[in-house]
C-alpha cells in the first residue's frame, strides 16, 4: 500500500424527506445564493421543498448553471455574488450546478489576474492556488460525479473550447442532503449517465497497478457490484426507493476519496473524454463509455493483474490466459454500459472516429498533455485510442 | 436503506515514515500535553520520534494511561492540563490512550458536578452531554478499536468496577497518524486481540437485520476478508509492512462510521464484553471472542438471512438449509477467532461460565439493561448467553 492522507469533512444526510433540514443545515445568518439549473428542480417539487425549508432567510436565486457549467455562465453568478454580497452558496441539482458553484464559491474572493488561472488544471498546468471560498452546501438530485462529497470542480470555457477543473480542500461542501426520492423523475439517459460515471470512477482509481491494498480492491468492488446489481432495478422501476438509494450512496462512494486511499490512480479515461466534450459535446458518461474500451485494451499490459482481478470478482470470468480473462473483462464491461443504453462507439453520435482522433491528438499536443498512472498516454496513444 | 447522517472530520496521515509530520498536524502556539500508556513508545521509539518532531514546541507528559483506560488515571491528568494549562492533546498509543485522551479533553472544560456524568452512557442512561472538548491528535500505535478514527471513548472506573462509554463530536481527533511500521514490535497478543476487536466492530454492524443495503454490506464484507487474509502474515511475520498497514487501515474502516451507514446495529456483545472486563479484567478482545458465539447462536433465527450471507460471501459455506449454514457461519468465525490465538470460551481464563452469568445478570438486572438491534438482549438473555 501506499501512503496516503484522507480527509473528508463532508457532513452527508441522507434518506427519505431530509430535504427540510437545509434550514437547520445552512447558516442561520447572512445571505445565501441558491443556484440551480434549468428548472427540473420546479418540476419535480425540490424548489419548493428547499424554499419551504429555507423560509424566512434571506436568499438571493442564481438559475441557469447548464450541463458541463459553462465558465461564461460561472461568472455572470460570481458578480452577482459579489453584488449581493453572498456569505453562503446553497446549490440544487446534479454534479454540474454542484460543480459550477465550487467555481463560484472559491471565483468570488480570488485575488489573481485572470479568473480562469483557477481551472488550468487538467491542461499540462498545475493551476492557479485557491485561498479561500465562499463556504457552500449541496442538495443533491442526481448520482453521478460524487461532487457532492469531494473537493473537485469540473468547468468548460465555451469560447475557446476547453474543459478544465480544479480541486481545493476549500470548497469541500459542508453538508450534502442526499434524498434518493429526488431521483425518481430523472430522464432515463440521466440515470444511465450517472451509473456509469459512477463506474468508470471506480475503474480509474482500481484499474491500475496492484499496490497490495486489498481492503481498497474490495471497497472498489463493492461499488461495482452494487451498480451493476441495482441499475436495471432502477431502469426497470424508477420509482423504487432501494435502488435508487442503494445507487446514489454508490456514486458518492466512488469519489470521496476512500476508495482511492493508497492506491495508484489513472484518469486518463477522464482526461481524453473531456476533450470530447469540449469539441463534440458528448454528455460526460457518454464519452467516458466510448473512450474506456478501447483504452483498456490498449492498456491490457500495464493493467493486466487487475483486468483479470475485475473480471474473476465482477463478472465471474475464468479463461485460459490472462489476456483472454483481460479482455472478457472489457468486454463485460463494454456489455454493461450498453446495457444500460450508454453506446461504447463514437458511430453511434455519428462522429466518425479518425476525425476526432486527429482533432483531440492536435489540442492534446498543443499542450504536450501525457495522461495515466504510467504517464504513458501521450497525445500519439490518444490518437490510437480514439481511432481503434 | 435506513435515513442516515455521516460526518467524520478526522484526517487520517497513513504510512511508512509519517510520524514526522506530527509537528506540522500540531497546533503551533500553546501548550501541547503528550499522553501515553506504560512505555512501550520509548522502547519501540516512538517516542523519540514524536518528541524530535515536535523540538522546540512547549510540551508536558502524562505517563501512564493503563489499558482499559481508568476514570481514575484520567482524573490525574485533568487535573495536571487544567494546572498546566494545555491547549491541545496529543494521544500517542493504542485505543486505550487514545480512548482515555478522549475523555480527558471532555472532562477538562466539564462543567457538570460530577465529571463522571460524563460517562454513564451504556449503563441504560444517556450520559450528561458535552458541549466542548480540547482539541486533540492522536498517533495511533496499535490497530484495533477504530478510535483514532472516530468520536467514541470507552473508560473504566476501578471504585465501582464499571466500564462505561461516551460519544461526542467534540473529541473526533483532529489528525491520527498511522504508520505501520509501529506495529511491528506489538507482542503476538495485542495483535492478535486488535484483529478481533476489528472483527467483531464489523459483526456489530453487518450481522443484524438486512435492510437492503448491497454497499454497506460489501464495504462490511472487504474489512472482513482482509482481516481474515491479512492475520496469519502479521502473526508469522510481524515485520510484512503490506499485512500490517492492511490490518491497520481494516481496523480503522471498521468504526469510522462508514458501513454502519443506514443499516441497524447491535453492540449487544460489547455490552456484555464490557461486564466481564469490568468483573474480570479481561482484554477488550478477549471478552467479543467469548460473547459472540454463544450470542449469534442464540440470535440465529432474528439474524439469520445475515449469518447465512456472511457465510457464503465470508467463508464460502453452503448448506442444506439456512439454519444449518448460519451454524456453519458462526463456527467459522469461532475457529477464526481460535486461529489467530484469542480464546472462546470462559473456560480458558479459568472462569465458571455458570458463575460469570450470575453476576453479570445481576450486575446488568440491577441497571434494567437491554441491549441488541431488536432490544431483547435482557438480563435473562445475558445469562443465557454466558452460560451456554
Amino acid at each position: 500500500m501506499l501512503n496516503f492522507v484522507f480527509h473528508n469533512p463532508v457532513k452527508i444526510v441522507f434518506g427519505k424527506g431530509t430535504i427540510s433540514q437545509v434550514g437547520e443545515l445552512a447558516p442561520t445568518k447572512g445571505r445565501i445564493m441558491m443556484t440551480y439549473g434549468g428548472g427540473s428542480i420546479k418540476r419535480n417539487g425540490v424548489y419548493d421543498q428547499v424554499k419551504e425549508a429555507l423560509k424566512g432567510r434571506d436568499v438571493v436565486e442564481f438559475e441557469g448553471i447548464e450541463a458541463n457549467p459553462l465558465y461564461e455562465t460561472c461568472m455572470k453568478a460570481v458578480k452577482l455574488c459579489q453584488k449581493e454580497k453572498v456569505d453562503f452558496i446553497l446549490a440544487v441539482g446534479g454534479g454540474s450546478v454542484i460543480d459550477g458553484s465550487k467555481f463560484i464559491a472559491a471565483a468570488v474572493p480570488y485575488q489573481g489576474k485572470d479568473t480562469w488561472d483557477i481551472l488550468r488544471a487538467g491542461a499540462g498546468d498545475e493551476g492557479a492556488e485557491v485561498k479561500s471560498a465562499i463556504p457552500l452546501g449541496t442538495v443533491l438530485t442526481l448520482p453521478a460525479t460524487g461532487t457532492e462529497m469531494n473537493a473537485n470542480s469540473v468547468v468548460s470555457r465555451k469560447s475557446t473550447m476547453e474543459k478544465r477543473y480544479f480541486s481545493s480542500p476549500f470548497v469541500y461542501p459542508q453538508f450534502s442532503i442526499l434524498d434518493p426520492e429526488t431521483t425518481f423523475t430523472l430522464p432515463e439517459k440521466q440515470t444511465a449517465n450517472g451509473i456509469v460515471d459512477a463506474f468508470v470512477h471506480v475503474v480509474e482509481q482500481y484499474l491500475t497497478v496492484d499496490v497490495n491494498s486489498p481492503l481498497q480492491d474490495r471497497q472498489a468492488e463493492a461499488v461495482f457490484l452494487t451498480l451493476i446489481e441495482e441499475a436495471p432495478k432502477a431502469l426497470a422501476n424508477p420509482r423504487d426507493y432501494d435502488a435508487r438509494a442503494n445507487i446514489m450512496w454508490s456514486a458518492t462512494c466512488a469519489l470521496n476519496g476512500l476508495i482511492g486511499c493508497g492506491v495508484q490512480q489513472d484518469w486518463a479515461t477522464h482526461m481524453i473524454g473531456h476533450e470530447l466534450t469540449a469539441v463534440y459535446g458528448l454528455d460526460h458518461a457518454q464519452t467516458l463509455a466510448v473512450v474506456l474500451p478501447p483504452l483498456l485494451r490498449r492498456q491490457k499490459k500495464a493493467k493486466l493483474d487487475k483486468l483479470v482481478k475485475m473480471g474473476e470478482r465482477i463478472f465471474g470470468i475464468c479463461a485460459a490466459d490472462k489476456d483472454a480473462a483481460a479482455e472478457k473483462t472489457i468486454v463485460a464491461i463494454e456489455a454493461f454500459f450498453n446495457s444500460v443504453g450508454v453506446p461504447t462507439t463514437l458511430s453511434a453520435y455519428n462522429i466518425k472516429s479518425s476525425e476526432a482522433a486527429a482533432v483531440v491528438y492536435r489540442r492534446l499536443k498543443s499542450l504536450n498533455s501525457v495522461f495515466g498512472e504510467h504517464a504513458d498516454i501521450t497525445p500519439e496513444a490518444v490518437r490510437d485510442i480514439l481511432s481503434a
